[in-house]
């Protein structure tokens, strides 16, 4: 059984009403919502002690998905450490949506991650360009989202691993949405919709994605790499 | 003409008469001596005040190339940033051995950049995989060395975005010695031969290679993108 | 310098008031019109003896653009291998728009190469996601087309060695528009726009990113690698 | 439940003495006694009529595993088609060792898929430098197989989607001997190791990486994507 702590910021559910409405008990818990049948549900969030990020937590989490946007500063430098750590060891990440500016996903990168932006209440139709990934199983040609805030290009990111979802977006621009990534032993799966005054986390399709996500992103059981001063494995003759 | 700067570390030649041997003069200077007559040259090293990468310098660098080893720690923080935001903005990067263990690369990268290491005078063979690439013109089936460090597998980066070029030991060991990536609006090369102790720098497929390198990595002319709010291209009718 | 080899089927001109009003003296003469200044242009087209590509002219062709469409399956066998021999030997290749349909293209992708499509006098921009990329010097943040064909995703080709350009259509949907590949020692790049009845050609945003792939897909000069039996370069220690 | 084809030529082991005393039964039931646990597996050889491919087995088949080597060209090119056609609809086709020169590999791949060799009974390490993919998981740093034959690069492949492996062999030579493609809505495994008239489908970790493969390369359930001419999903003010 897979391991899956739903991070979420949990600060605009709070304080403004038209997020509230959307999403009552915060994004975390919705996202909970469908993937508790598949998957051992935990969740998290950013006002709890240590940000509910224990080592004891992190240390038993398979997949982490992470839902930040207003506090990406508060978030402790030492706890995205240890984050960074674990998926280096292994555990899978998946950031959601304004998720790309979190710190831990920019520390990741190694680039800014920005993009462009716009909240218009505008239609998303999400391509999938990569058909045989199993990410994209069981979803159409198409995501279509009547009202979405729009990610445009350049996305500051690193190219993708594998590049499976592309945006169409109503005002004029395209975005890569489902990009992939692994760092050391680690999976990474950044996919871009979500904005908190939408019901996009109630889209069938979309929970799909985020089901299917868990699964890649689901740790490679292996032995860690031995890195360090090495003894040969054959003599050395030039000696 | 193509600016560049050569950044080494330059404390193992003053330390080790065994360096001093190999490169009296430093390792950058050696480095500069065959780039010279194709580029626009400069050098800069650690104790140099703000280890020689002034905002002046970097403004004016194209191509930056990055030597270090044993005071990795030793470099600013700011001025690791400094150099970041210039690779973000189109500055080529070349790092070189054990440029690996930098913080510039480990902060571009994302990852902890380790591997397996062992220094016992034994043979690299280079291979090259990507034979249409511009980094290897010039360049034979192979680069062979008599005596180098050996770096093996697991090596702790990114997926290359091309891997060029790939290292077999004599100990037993692989190693993806040629790997290129993007970052922002930069290019960045890692190539690995390069120990202080080896007359690598002298070899004549090596400076091929680093020349090569400098030309690829030379910022593409146009425009930075633009990031942020952005008007809709197109009338949004769903408003 | 640069030799430059222009194939184009020719019929729709020649055949096509509406065509023929737009590219009079043929596809081919419009692109090396705008070539011909930076590099040693030929050009060549299906009803010539070998549709103008004989031994001669492919030895001696550096970069070579294909433009097709309604006469694909009379481009012969033969010519086919030919070119895809001289790809292997590091011949670069562009392939414009209809093309994603010729012979040359599907086997050198091994997949169907297919797409959805539609004539609608429909607005492309097509947004550049890879800005350190030699191909897109000099070119903004989009190109914008006011009428072209629409090409739509699924576009059934291999993932690219490098994604740079994609594009957005009015009608609602997104395309790989600017895709780069090695086989062997040949570079390919495919590019999107350009449907008969337009003046894409003539747009000088097109005809830079057409001019900046000749220059990269330009052969690495090296030594062709060899193939077949090889005797040890090391003494094996088992026999 | 995966349902896998082992495809075998089955000459080497009728007709050399030395290949009966490894493979007795033949490689394809030295394959399946390992895969017949996790999977359903059936075999199907070049002298059965269709060469055991009918319409009926691959339409049934969800990963295709293929070994071939000395009679390539007596592969029916019709058989070889519906194979292609079943891949780009999302078959997984995993291709062992001198499988690199079949003619289902080659027409996938677009390239002459040419490569160095020897037999010459040496040390082969396979290191792997993708650790978090799953192709790999429960294998070490390497595997190390006492006798094999050699490949060496320059490997006249495309440029892998993912490169998971890389050998290392005595006589001097690193080979790409894990790599991953997609081609359509199917995956391709390379995988090198497995000459004939040595013991290698009987190592254990041999064994798992193709179990592995086979999971990897099992079908992504989706509805295949629709091409060709496409009704506008959007109003199109131009027109």
């Amino acid at each position: 059984m897979v391991n899956v702590t739903i991070w979420n910021e949990f600060r605009h559910e709070k304080q403004h009403d038209a997020v509230k409405e959307v999403y009552p008990d915060g994004i975390h818990h919705t996202i909970a919502s469908f993937l508790q049948d598949d998957f051992e549900v935990k969740t998290a969030t950013l006002d709890e002690p240590e940000h509910g990020l224990t080592d004891e937590v992190l240390e038993s989490t398979d997949v982490l998905i992470w839902w930040g946007h207003m506090a990406h500063e508060e978030v402790k430098d030492e706890v995205v450490e240890k984050v960074k750590k674990r998926v280096l060891e292994g555990m899978g990440l998946i950031v959601l949506h304004s998720g790309h500016f979190s710190k831990i996903f920019k520390t990741l990168m190694g680039t800014s991650c920005d993009l462009k932006w716009r909240e218009a209440d505008e239609k998303e139709r999400i391509w999938v360009v990569n058909p045989s990934h199993p990410i994209v199983e069981g979803i159409g040609e198409y995501i279509e989202l009547e009202k979405e805030e729009m990610y445009g290009e350049h996305f500051d990111i690193p190219t993708p691993d594998e590049l499976v979802l592309v945006s169409w977006f109503e005002g004029g621009e395209v975005f890569r949405s489902g990009c992939t990534y692994s760092r050391g032993n680690g999976k990474i799966f950044y996919f871009r919709p979500g904005h908190e005054t939408y019901p996009t986390y109630y889209n069938e399709s979309i929970q799909r994605v985020i089901k299917n996500g868990v699964k890649w992103a689901a740790p490679t059981k292996r032995e860690y790499p031995v890195y360090g001063n090495a003894k040969p494995l054959e003599e050395i003759k030039s000696k």
